[in-house]
């Protein structure tokens, strides 16, 4: 059974402009990885809606779990909610299980539940939501997208809540040789490899280290005797590389 | 005018497998937010050829420069030139120039000029050759693509000598302003203030810093006069805010 797929929309004028450097895309990967979920797609948009219903949408068709962060807050340049919302061609409103939430933290810190606060509040219609342990404003899903905080620290808390809900696949396996020559040299065997052990994905990253260029080769899949195969060919190949 | 608009395409398996965090779109946003064009969307795809040729047709079609970096090297996983010849619907082969790059850096290094290595100086038909003043092996533009390697120092230099070649727009000027309150109390006033500056961008970055709950309002245009003014008039509405 081929493992379950996902997208990622990250929502956010800061991260185009290069005020902010996205951590988020990275976590994502590596939790989804974790859990036999094969991240397929990344898009970054700007906090415009048209750009974000058009992403959300061409991804949830095509794959099985849409990830957003960013946009949720109470500013006026938060405006996720309604895009989804607009996206799903659904209703949205003030919900009294996320009001509950927000008003809550606010008893808590004394400030006041004022309109800002109560756009947090602000749900699609038969979305489920999404804890927030920080700062109690919820994310949600709504079908298959999971929108989430984009303050790293949120983010990574909903992630957490949100994956075990998830079908997982089976574990994704890697193994990495390290070859300290150039991809010229490697090049012709490594595809040889490739075709020989097609059900595999074997990948090649070059790196320049101190004016010594090299190669970490990655072997992936989901069958351990596999990569066992193909690793130690591969290291009979190159005698002296690192695993 | 209108600022000219830019998009990326970062071609990657190890990107989306976690392995890797990737560096380069926030080099590329930071340098072109320099230059006046404004980064607009950014999509990280698989070393997968439908998933590379559908992400650049929609994006050159859409703004005006668009950047990719990633998979033209040697090795049988470095599928970019080819996909960007598919994407065009043009050809590509050996080219004499890019050949002689390529073969000088083996003369230099000691190293055969093999198939591998002959694979970097495939480039589709009519491209203009980026120079790689690391390791030689260029990239190309092709129409408004700009295709450069994945390794953050090699796609750094392609990106210093692309830049100058391009349109650039105004200066992207900014001011932030950092108010340490919880973004449920700046909220209603800052939208306001957008309301009334609409020819400028407003953004609101919220933080979590020891507990404290702040936000950074950051101010964006091209018109400094502007940006003073409504900058101004934010640091009245919040006195001890920090600029």
């Amino acid at each position: 059974m081929p493992n379950p797929t996902a997208a990622m929309v990250v929502i956010g004028d800061e991260i185009l402009s290069g005020r902010t450097r996205d951590s988020n895309m990275h976590y994502l990967a590596r939790e989804l990885t974790k859990h036999g979920i094969v991240l397929r797609e990344v898009r970054v948009v700007a906090d415009d809606q048209p750009g974000i219903v058009a992403a959300v949408n061409a991804l949830r068709d095509a794959y099985d779990n849409v990830f957003t962060s960013g946009g949720i807050g109470p500013t006026h340049d938060d405006i996720t909610a309604d895009a989804i919302a607009a996206a799903f061609g659904i209703g949205i409103s003030i919900r009294d299980d996320a009001r509950a939430l927000v008003a809550a933290r606010c008893a808590a810190t004394g400030t006041e539940l004022n309109a800002a606060r109560l756009r947090m509040a602000r749900v699609p219609d038969g979305a489920t939501l999404i804890d927030n342990p920080i700062s109690s404003a919820p994310g949600f899903t709504v079908g298959n997208v999971h929108v989430m905080a984009g303050v790293p620290s949120i983010f990574e808390a909903m992630v957490a809540s949100v994956i075990p809900t998830l079908t997982a696949g089976a574990p994704l396996l890697s193994q990495t040789l390290r070859i300290d020559r150039g991809e010229g040299e490697i090049a012709g065997p490594l595809s040889d490899l490739a075709a020989e052990y097609a059900d595999l994905s074997i990948g090649s990253y070059p790196f320049q280290s101190n004016g010594v260029f090299g190669a970490n080769i990655v072997i992936r899949g989901t069958d351990a005797t596999r990569i066992d195969a193909a690793m130690t060919k591969l290291a009979g190949i190159f005698p002296g590389a690192m695993l």
